[in-house]
């Protein structure tokens, strides 16, 4: 039987300010990424977050960002690896604590926005957050996009690694993603995505921006909970893996 | 054998700013409090700095304080029991890793500036801390002032506690500090705060502000290391210590 | 003709955080106190804010709070009054400035949260903001707490004083807000909390909690645009005051 | 009389951390660039550093610099022109109202660090950069690089420019400054350094490190207070230029 985990980042409140509906995306995902206080959280909803995951089941993962709140992590940084290793390994033990808190174990790592898109192409950046997981926990798993750098530095150092699909994006004939800037970058049909993720899932394939079919395997699928729209989307790709007979739960 | 524990607070630099000379102070000391990143420190300085610990043979515990870094954590802030618990799970975990990317275990705790004075009088900031603590690790030993909320919050709790005494300050009758802004506050003459502290040691005594003998006991004595001064009277207090036949070494 | 000035914060949005209806408010008041980046808002926030109020022709205030973003200046923080005098010139300056980039000038200050609430009971903070205040423009308005610390230090500084009314807030005999933690604190009741205001208006009168009537005059209204029922309220309030026959107009 | 400007990065202090030795270096120099609290600085050390710089009769400048306190905003940030327009009118308003409670104007505005480089090179932050600038007073001049786009983007938007030169650093035969990972890049030998600047305040040309002479002005040179030798070089710098003949003053 075919298993799949869908992730969604999670816990992206940050004191009086609310963000994302946390609870109701809960219901649907097998995997949280919890932000680590960089590009957003507090420790009071880390705490917090952790244990809404831990009351629906959901698998905890840490999420860690560029130290920038202002522009919650997603605008790029030029951080010198050593420091990007070091700004994980302690967001890593931050989440992991709240984790042991709450009596469960971290079970995997997301870097978040412009980290994960940076570290998908620098290979030091990708060796530095590897770096970074194993120093802290060797049975952590990484989540990262499959073929990137982080990918290949994962394997390097012996991490379990999660090829991360997305269903709204398309797809460059290299399997990377298309940049948001360019025309088609993103799926806006929400029967076309869901079947596309159908495809990748049965067949290995998906058909990237220029019409030409590419292999592309995938072991967690990231959805959103930020909105009724987002929430609705991810209910339905719940719904048609369900139906396809496949298992929905975390690596 | 008396034994006794030289404490100090390290990796209090942050980013291109320094403070605090601590390959100096490692030298004589036998457990350091490193600072989490919420009133000094950064990642990088605090993995640089169990780095050096570790080659010194020297015990880490985190030094969790509040999130005010202009303030150093030094100023009162009115913070509500449950996010000072979660903000001391945060910081002992952001260390926790830091050790274990250097292959060491977290060894204690110790609040830093007004947490550590506000959870001393407060029971409810106390137990919140020790509740944070057992949370994460119940094998963590707390530094805390004895007699202190914390002190008994910490015996409720059952966690491991370690007095602490400073042999810069005077004590009143009850055996808590006097407060800086009282006159004869600070025990100026470096000979005479050393012979206190060994008074304390050997029997268990010392002279309170108002003449009067108490009794007192300490596991750990709080030490500076930001100049060149303190470093004098580090030193001299460690070797009065050993000539007095006693082993400097952590719990 | 009776002229009172409905005041309302706004500008508390910070990066992809979003908090507040403020174009929604915008429509009843007639002065708006922005958040000035340590409790709230960054700098494009905050001259996207001005330029909103401008467009209004809403008299726009600095709001400057305590460096407490994850508190959102609420929490108390025991800062010296140096400091605190230093940080609302900063504020205040970086309001200023946002201002004259949208070709206005800075009407008033109204301290924030926890700062509001010390300064009114505190003498010495009291001074620090009215210094800051003199010392950056004399013509600037301080709004406040009539019979406050704050009112007082005013005066002698010689600064324009607009004394603050709560719709929603009970009041002691002593004209002071009675604390939120008190049974009957709030005044639940929409009809009864505007008819208080009128009455205040018209005849310098309020039933204080005590049920005794206390004189109490006031300037402005502090108003609320954080959600439906609080914009109804403040549509009503409004409604009610040019029924009265009165104009709603910053001072 | 040839009239040459000494400028200084001064007021870098934060909270309990201290950097630079401002008051030596205010007995060389004829300006200064007070940090603004984003990169470096906290309102009470700007409003110190002002009243430092008043009483040695030094103008007072703005040094804005990106929202990276860890990273003393030396590291690149990718952020839209619109936020570093922002975020300038924000600084430069901070550090006014400072100047104006001391009862001293505003003179200048020099970016910082990474801001300073990435607006040399890109002409949209340039833009954003003069529009902040003269958005809030017209009358403010601009320190830069000579010949970049920030002196491009100053002259048309009718701001006055002064060109920044750097004493310790070569330049390519285009007047941009050698990189500093570039062997030659840093000039080593102090009067070597002197008589370059001396050459350019002179004859208005200066040796690239191609050995090919090119022509370069210069309105104001970058001096450094940071460490013995820095400030060593400092004052034999102004030395040589009054007995140049020269007049080292603030434009």
């Amino acid at each position: 039987m075919r298993t799949i985990d869908l992730n969604s980042d999670l816990g992206e409140s940050f004191g009086a300010y609310k963000m994302g509906r946390d609870e109701d995306v809960l219901a649907y995902i097998s995997s949280a990424n919890v932000a680590c206080g960089f590009h957003a959280a507090d420790p009071l909803t880390m705490v917090k977050t952790v244990r809404l995951a831990k009351a629906r089941g959901v698998a905890v993962g840490a999420h860690p960002g560029y130290p920038d709140l202002v522009g919650f992590g997603r605008r790029e940084m030029k951080i010198a690896p050593e420091e990007v290793r070091a700004m994980v390994i302690y967001q890593i033990g931050a989440l992991a604590a709240c984790c042991a808190s709450e009596g469960i174990r971290l079970h995997h790592v997301k870097p978040h926005g412009a980290m994960y898109n940076m570290a998908a192409k620098d290979p030091r950046l990708a060796d530095a957050i590897c770096d970074a997981v194993a120093a802290v926990d060797e049975g952590l798993i990484l989540y990262g996009l499959p073929g990137s750098e982080v990918e290949r530095a994962a394997r390097v150092k012996g991490l379990r690694f999660a090829a991360e699909l997305f269903a709204d994006r398309a797809y460059e004939e290299d399997g990377s993603l298309v940049s948001r800037s360019k025309a088609g970058a993103m799926i806006t049909d929400e029967t076309e995505a869901i079947s596309r993720m159908v495809r990748v899932l049965r067949e290995g394939k998906l058909t990237s921006i220029t019409g030409k079919d590419i292999a592309l395997s995938g072991d967690t699928i990231c959805v959103h909970g930020d909105g009724e729209k987002a929430l609705a989307f991810t209910s339905l790709l719940r719904e048609r893996l369900l139906a396809e007979g496949m298992l929905v739960q975390a690596l």
